[in-house]
């Protein structure tokens, strides 16, 4: 047979353990604070029916959709996901009967992008979402908040800052500027370009496509007010709080507010920021977006109130928020930042057995069972290597305790046990072998 | 836009929390036997160049590989993995610089195959492996065995056996027997169904294929020997023993037997079974398949040794040996054995904090976020519902602590714990909710 070039194809990856040990911890510590806030382990498949996913994201986002078939054929159009919110969908509506509400879930998967792969993007990365279902309430989204902010602390992420709007506020910002309702589209694209083309970018853009000077000079000066707290708010309310959907999306962020503090989130971690749009069409509340502006990196998760989502698949709707954190994205960071901490090594092994000669191999396979069965990761080596070759693979793999057994210590029951970090040598009774081992490795 | 049906496609499943709990019991359960013993997690992308793939599985299972395509193409032709194994020996050939050898990885991830969907069999399944890569010694062969005795046992199973045979001792058989060169691949098929067919059905079936009946009696005769221990192995010795073949393999299985007992595995964990017959083609020393015998239900994991498979990937091949464990199998054995324990409930959450009314909202979420911090998981209720509907909602989630803060108890500074197991209740100072939650809880 020919050989294959091993490769992957463009844009899909492979993690090596010393990568896949820093995206465990990242996605433990993450999946331990979801849970600490009720929120449960949903797991959805890979490939999903071509109808579930088309007409929910857009055009240009479907040609991007992953198609599905095998050499049998089959008879159902199949698709590979594209995020895992549609699919949140779908399961609400197909299990309703037998799901308890409120429903909230995580889930941590991969999902699958046909888009041109460049540094940071790939085809086939992680989505880490939480969602809350049949909550209309503003609790809710302070909610999903406050596990973002809480998972970033954990994870030690030093500065960040929540922005929050909402949809409906921007809407009636631009109609009171005078934007006309068939440019209102025109009005988020170009306000979702702010961060990268600033105040000025936007207002050219938009004068641009059409819309007078004046207005959007109107508009510009409504949505870059810098006030603490709820000072952006409150200018808000006396400019233009006659208007019904500027009163209504002012009154639910000004809740937002106080069960963002019943829920330990300071004004410290997040700012009203009316410059701030997502994407996504769907949204029909408060919208969310976590950024870390030192150094400017953009967003690192996002998110909002998306209460009509569920009724493409259900008599009715149900009113749902939820955030996405951009894992992929955090487990670079935390490099850049230096989080991660000094015990998540390159192995997960903890203690290297050696094997000195074929006289003692039975002795130092007895040994790894014995610390094995003690709770500490131990490889026993098992190419005829010299000793120093041993040692060396210890080292390149960053196993931090070595055992060795030669003659004279197999004749006496006893291992040598050497700690590689600082040279430190004991030589221990076989019967104490894990209790020193453990000792030496700082396990409780 | 059009309503649609909420549904999976056929064969594809969805995970609903109490589920996924089962699920990651088992697997964090084995993911840590695994790290005991020194393997290294990896994960390869879902997606592989079909050239990878290709030319590996046979014709038959090519069928059953889903192709991947998108709206805007793509010059490379990609397919969904359909194991790990593949995509193990292509990882070694990409990344053998970067790698320290012996390399111990695991993967738990789901695969992919186009079959007819049946009980028991689906489309997109999780395969769980271990493989030592750079060891010929039977040494690792015996440890990835210990690490699925070790598994199981961990897991609670009562009991099973691993079937030991060896590639070219079947081989040396077959010869010996008189069996042709050519039709020795027909043996290795019929002898595949002595679990299903008998030795009679095996017997009947090769006739059938033309072999004569003293060639077939007397391979029958070899290979149905039933003796304990080294038994079977002393008596096709005495038997076979002249065979160059027959005299390394059976060699081979004793060293095996001795690694065996080094690191643990008795006796009573495994048998020599001449008639256990590993499917794959690829296989060429010690082969091992765990049964459960009591009740009669077949294999949950299989394995064993795979020489040359990496070299389809690079100019010389790497000594490999390696064992799936059956684990969609092995989580539905657990509910069949009542092996989950008992706090796996239904439910991530421990501790339920209603909302009484309007007046009590606050409390209530400060106090949930005081419990969070104190570590128990926690749900605040958020819907607008009578305290008996808050209480059903536990209930059904099968939350184990409910607790409450109505007027009376918000004026005090106190809350109301309850158990929902005994019905027994406390009224606790905020300032103690954590430590009395948790001691209701019986957390540590």
């Amino acid at each position: 047979m020919s050989k294959v070039n091993p490769r992957t194809p463009k844009g899909f990856r492979d993690f090596l353990p010393a990568d896949m040990l820093k995206r465990e911890y990242v996605m433990n510590t993450v999946r331990d604070v979801f849970q600490t806030f009720g929120f449960e382990p949903l797991q959805t498949p890979i490939i999903e029916l071509q109808e579930t996913l088309f007409g929910k994201y857009g055009e240009e986002a479907e040609n991007l959709i992953y198609s599905v078939s095998h050499g049998r054929g089959s008879k159902e159009a199949l698709s590979m996901r594209y995020d895992l919110t549609v699919p949140l969908a779908r399961v609400v509506a197909q299990y309703e009967s037998s799901l308890s509400f409120p429903f909230k879930r995580y889930q941590m998967s991969p999902v699958f992008r046909g888009e041109r792969p460049q540094k940071g993007r790939y085809r086939e990365f992680y989505q880490c979402d939480v969602d809350i279902v049949g909550v209309a309430d503003t609790s809710a989204d302070a909610e999903v908040i406050a596990v973002v902010v809480t998972a970033l602390k954990r994870l030690g992420f030093p500065q960040f800052t929540v922005k929050i709007n909402h949809r409906q506020l921007l809407t009636a910002i631009g109609q009171y500027s005078g934007v006309p309702d068939a440019q209102l589209p025109d009005l988020y694209r170009s306000v979702d370009k702010f961060d990268k083309i600033g105040a000025d970018g936007v207002g050219r853009e938009l004068e641009e496509r059409g819309i007078a000077p004046d207005v959007v000079r109107r508009m510009l000066d409504l949505i870059t007010q810098q006030r603490p707290g709820t000072g952006n708010l409150d200018f808000l309310e006396s400019a233009l709080g006659d208007l019904e959907a500027a009163r209504v999306s002012i009154a639910q962020l000004r809740g937002l507010a106080v069960d963002l503090e019943d829920a330990g989130v300071t004004p410290d971690d997040y700012a009203f920021d009316l410059t701030m749009v997502r994407g996504l069409g769907y949204y029909t509340g408060p919208i969310f977006e976590t950024v870390i502006t030192e150094p400017n990196i953009g967003s690192i998760s996002g998110g909002g109130r998306y209460d009509d989502l569920i009724g493409l698949f259900r008599r009715e709707s149900l009113p749902t928020t939820g955030v996405s954190l951009g894992i992929e994205r955090i487990i670079d960071l935390m490099d850049v930042f230096a989080l991660y901490p000094d015990d998540i090594g390159g192995t997960v092994v903890q203690a290297l057995v050696t094997v000195f000669d074929e006289s003692t191999r039975r002795d130092s396979a007895r040994l790894a069972a014995r610390l094995r069965e003690g709770g500490i990761r131990t490889e026993l080596f098992m190419e005829d290597k010299k000793l120093g070759k041993q040692f060396n693979h210890a080292d390149k793999k960053g196993v931090r305790l070595v055992a060795v057994i030669g003659p004279d210590e197999a004749a006496q029951g006893v291992v040598k046990l050497k700690r590689l970090a600082d040279g430190h040598e004991q030589v221990v009774a076989l019967a104490d072998a894990v209790a020193s081992a453990r000792q030496l490795l700082d396990l409780r």
